[in-house]
């Protein structure tokens, strides 16, 4: 967790974030003796998000440091005895006190793994009291991790390897630490940079971003800069007036695309030239405070081209409104003109980066073949994953005292598979996914090159299948409290998603009416739901 | 504040969780020496959430809080410094951190009240620097808690007054404190109650809940009680064997019911006896982890009358599958005829509790006349908004200097409205809400039993009104800094908005296709967008 810092705890989930059914449930395994029978648990989806066929597994690291650091406070304890029976037995609080998580042991597919239907994301096992208050907690922290590092999956898939995705949806997250949690898991899905400056700080997101309306709106033009002097990017001369050198340049601006010098709102240009000011090295202008075409490309131009002389760079432009593919390809070409005209060759390729409310659909538009948008800004649609706000990630009770459990319930949907179980991804030859396989713990794994029968989830007859690799999907990262091994970096995560996402095959990946992976059962594990289901269970 | 405490500042924002870009801009002013130029920013919404005709305004007292408390500190000024060009003059960072709110005036509609496109929800004045680097956390602040509040307001207008509602959304929320803030304005949107434990302890939400299906799974009903024996409710007679005595009521209630005395789960029925040994007040059931009919509803029973015959009455029952309306109907008639039989009358009218995916026309049906179902838990669709997940709120720029500001922009939908703004609420002689009045700050306040010329926005016309009573809207809440009065608890807010909503007409308050409420500018403002918008405002 090398970038990662987070000494107020702020972000972290606490023990009483936890709903209350979890602590009079607990009270109820005390009464009846039963606090550390030894249990297990599976945290799993039961239907992949967004009509595709694949999720990402994100939000284990949040889970570790909760686990690691689970300590009911005394204030804590307090609150619960005043929403408990009064006549609860003290002692039942005094066990409270001391509870902590040296007893759990926790499996899990590592972050960026891919994620199937029924396959856990998290195996819990440990006392069956605390796994019980644990459910609340590591559903939120799972859930929407990794729904919303789906999502930025799927934004990735549709933008292509290339384009840049900035996640700025802060300021539409669901209260402070929903945007700090977006921000990290849509950079571990695939998206570049976030505007959350907290991300950065305490998840090591890089972070991106540069003006608002409101600095625009904030000058009217009439403002005497403070010090307009600007020094050139290399060597000892002095510095020029920058608004004078603008002046000038926006006269040769207009000139060449054919406005009248009045045209450019005075106040936009104010506003670059104190952003210019400020960031010499890194101009960009927002473009559609006024009037784009108008007002703020020949601004910007002027700004661009004066600090050009300067010997900078300016490095990009923005649109936030109205069709935003094609006034990215008129903008390239009024650059293309402008860089011919003045000789400034890089003014071609500067930067053409757009926000407004962009969807999958808008990206694809704006990712096609041949368009000029290098940068896409998305808040809204990749935070509240509005196609699915919730994964609806479920908790299950699996084993306890070393027999299995299973929920049979009249609804066939919300049956669990009982027991604990290992879980393994079986490939072809040419390296493409074959199944994932869920298996008793107790079996042996299976072996490549063998054939192996086994029965596809929701269908009725088995088949057989002679994977030529077989990789062992649940990974043991605390045992008995203690930590295994050090968590991956966010970034190294990031780059495994992708890695993860390149296996899936092109019928896998697609985002409409995809092909289904399968998920399958071994013969032990299918023969113990039959038995278990029969007896009427457990 | 009451009930809140928060002393571990989880759940609160910080100056860092903010955009980059408002730091970009930050620097940008401090360049241009406008880091302290008077300005006001608006917050508000452009449209109102759901297909709705009104919102409710709440997140004020988290905003008060991060306000108040507001203050970089070095490591987040350090870390500024990190992302932000090397050669800045130190001089910025070091304004940086002598930054605070104690010249920030902040004027707000009260939590609970209604609001409306285009009303600011809060106005902000103070330095310009300040004011734009509070513009993600106020808007991450406010738009999340108004769009939950305006969601269980809803939720609350179909399930009428007297259906109970709780909410259960924490596994479903975005991240640890989604969960929280969800919990805390459903609550002031009209709910009753939460499973979140945390929203209880720091904002004094009442909490609620029960037992899962894991807690009934988790028994065989081979586990032999530690302690099986519970005293009477009242006197001083000896204990009983709960589980013994239990048997011999489901023998009973089976006959009754026409059902084998095997049919019931006995692993259920452990569990039920367990929790009902430790909430002997306060017993409820589960029904459906195996078959409602003929194993949950007879266990329950058997443990209710046992508990009965002990003097205890049984609080309820609840159903998470199937349908649920036609169930409760049959539990009723299940309820009453048991009751009779074994004359325990109260069972008549224990309460029946259900969940499981519940959105609005979901509760429109449990809510029919008729309808035995008592409690209704809604999670999802409370907490993540699935219709329309952001509530989309915008933070602008009206003046600065003294000078109303305007963003124009080639997209109509997107211009604002300049000044500093005084808003009403004008009401008829029966005490109906005619509209919302905008006007500057400098006119004189409407007068009731006046003719008033004003526009409502959108149309092209005036209109006269002459309202009855006039209500300003926006009250002051900080003034240079300084709390001017104390924030009412969340229940005092809860209250509000149940009687803010009270005043809102039928045709108004309707969920689909409602009569638009209508806002309006005071010709003096209406005059003001006019002049700005043919200069090409600054």
């Amino acid at each position: 967790m090398a970038a990662e810092r987070d000494s107020e705890g702020l972000a972290a989930a606490r023990p009483m974030l936890t709903d209350l059914y979890q602590a009079t449930m607990a009270l109820g395994y005390w009464r009846a003796g039963r606090a550390r029978d030894p249990a297990e648990f599976e945290l799993f989806f039961r239907r992949c998000p967004f009509g595709g066929a694949f999720a990402l597994a994100a939000g284990l690291r949040d889970c570790l440091r909760f686990l690691r650091t689970f300590r009911l406070q005394d204030e804590d304890v307090q609150f619960l005895a005043s929403v408990l029976p009064r006549d609860t037995d003290p002692a039942f609080f005094q066990d409270l006190r001391s509870l902590d998580c040296s007893a759990v042991t926790l499996r899990a597919l590592p972050e960026g793994s891919l994620a199937f239907p029924g396959v856990p994301l998290l195996q819990v096992s440990g006392p069956l009291l605390l796994l019980q208050l644990l459910e609340t907690p590591l559903l939120c922290l799972i859930s929407y991790a990794s729904l919303v590092a789906t999502n930025a999956a799927r934004f990735r898939l549709i933008a292509g390897p290339d384009k840049r995705l900035l996640e700025l949806g802060l300021r539409r997250a669901q209260g402070p630490d929903g945007g700090l949690t977006a921000s990290t898991y849509s950079y571990l899905g695939g998206f570049d940079s976030s505007s959350n400056v907290l991300a950065g700080q305490l998840r090591g997101v890089p972070v991106a971003g540069t003006l608002a309306h409101s600095f625009i709106t904030s000058f009217s033009g009439c403002e005497v800069p403070s010090d307009p002097m600007l020094a050139p990017a290399v060597g000892e001369s002095p510095g020029v007036d920058l608004a004078a050198s603008v002046k000038l340049w926006l006269e040769r601006v207009c000139a060449c695309l054919g406005l009248g010098v009045q045209e450019p709102h005075p106040g936009e240009r104010a506003a670059f030239v104190a952003y210019a000011l400020a960031f010499p090295r890194a101009f960009q202008g927002l473009l559609d405070s006024y009037s784009v075409r108008r007002s703020g490309l020949p601004n910007f131009l002027a700004v661009a081209l004066a600090l050009g002389e300067l010997g900078y760079r300016a490095v990009g432009v923005r649109l936030d409104s109205g069709d935003l593919l094609q006034q990215a390809q008129e903008i390239r070409g009024v650059f293309r003109t402008v860089a011919a005209q003045f000789q400034m060759p890089w003014l071609e390729s500067v930067l053409i980066a757009v926000s407004n409310n962009i969807d999958e659909e808008e990206l694809a538009r704006l990712a096609q073949e041949g368009s000029e948008v290098d940068v896409i800004g998305i808040g809204t649609s990749v935070v509240t994953c509005p196609q699915q706000p919730s994964l609806g990630c479920v908790y299950k009770l699996v084993s306890v005292g070393g027999q299995p459990r299973m929920k049979l319930t009249e609804d066939p949907d919300k049956q669990t598979l009982p027991g604990s179980k290992a879980a393994f991804r079986l490939l072809a030859s040419d390296g493409s996914l074959l199944l994932d396989l869920l298996q008793l713990a107790e079996e042996p794994p299976p072996q490549a090159g063998q054939d192996l029968r086994v029965w596809p989830r929701g269908a009725q007859e088995p088949c057989t299948v002679r994977p030529a690799q077989v990789e062992p999907l649940l990974q043991l990262w605390l045992q008995q409290g203690q930590l295994c091994e050090p968590l991956p970096s966010l970034t190294e995560s990031r780059a495994f998603a992708q890695w993860s996402l390149s296996r899936l095959s092109p019928a896998h990946r697609q985002l409409q009416n995809p092909a289904l992976y399968q998920v399958a059962l071994s013969e032990k594990l299918r023969s113990l739901v039959d038995s278990l289901s029969s007896q009427g269970a457990p």
